[in-house]
């Protein structure tokens, strides 16, 4: 990951942009693009050694809604549609996301083991995201009525 | 409310099927519908009295997720196409609500002052019900392609 890198994709900006809303100390403020991220970013041997048992960090779920506002913001800047977000995230880990713009569910995600939430980089963060981001685009750009409902 | 009310009314029974599903010591099996259903009818004047501070009794949110999922189902059983619940309440007592079937947001509501979740009678939550149960189906008949995808 470089600085370069997490400056240009608009992804990453938004991502960055909520994290830092909710700032509480105003430490975030001041501190590096990459360590605000550090969080996100977790190689896969990392990942791995997270014991899958318990309940994960309450952290890693509100990373996890972060993640997911940044992909509806990026959903409703490419499409014209107001997007919002809608997560039920059991606390043992698991969840549902669903993305509606109108009366159109864009996107619609179940997801487990969240106690291993991460990306090897920001570039695959970014990457990953970018692939729901253009479903949820497609199915608005399939069903616009249904979107301005 | 009289008991053949009760019997009568398919959203009541699915009700009643759904909070049973959730009987632990078996003691509900039993029970007369009335009492089952006893937690949802409050008076105007009993829900005025209950105070709005504080954290509603997680057990009304659970009755309000039971009220959804049989709207749900209704919704399921007259549409012909499968319904499915999504329900974000927080702990202070609001929250939204969306039902989906296929790609189609069927039923979006928001809730709030939950801790006065509540109903005149049974006939009452059964004509409220039915109104979002009508709507659910509405909005699938008019766009079925969207709901099928």
């Amino acid at each position: 990951m470089t600085a370069i890198a997490t400056t240009q994709d608009p992804f990453i900006k938004s991502l960055l942009m909520f994290i830092r809303a909710h700032d509480q100390s105003g430490a975030w403020e001041s501190m590096p693009d990459e360590e605000v991220l550090a969080p996100y970013i977790l190689s896969k041997e990392q990942r791995r050694e997270i014991p899958l048992f318990g309940d994960p960090d309450p952290d890693i779920l509100w990373r996890v809604e972060q993640y997911f506002n940044a992909i509806a913001m990026a959903i409703e800047t490419q499409s014209g549609h107001a997007v919002s977000p809608i997560m039920k995230i059991h606390h043992e880990g698991w969840g549902r996301v669903i993305l509606t713009a109108g009366k159109l569910v864009a996107v619609n995600t179940y997801m487990r083991e969240l106690h291993r939430f991460g990306f090897d980089s920001a570039e695959e963060m970014s990457a990953k995201a970018g692939k729901i981001i253009a479903e949820g685009v497609a199915t608005i750009a399939r069903f616009p009525e249904v979107a301005a409902a």
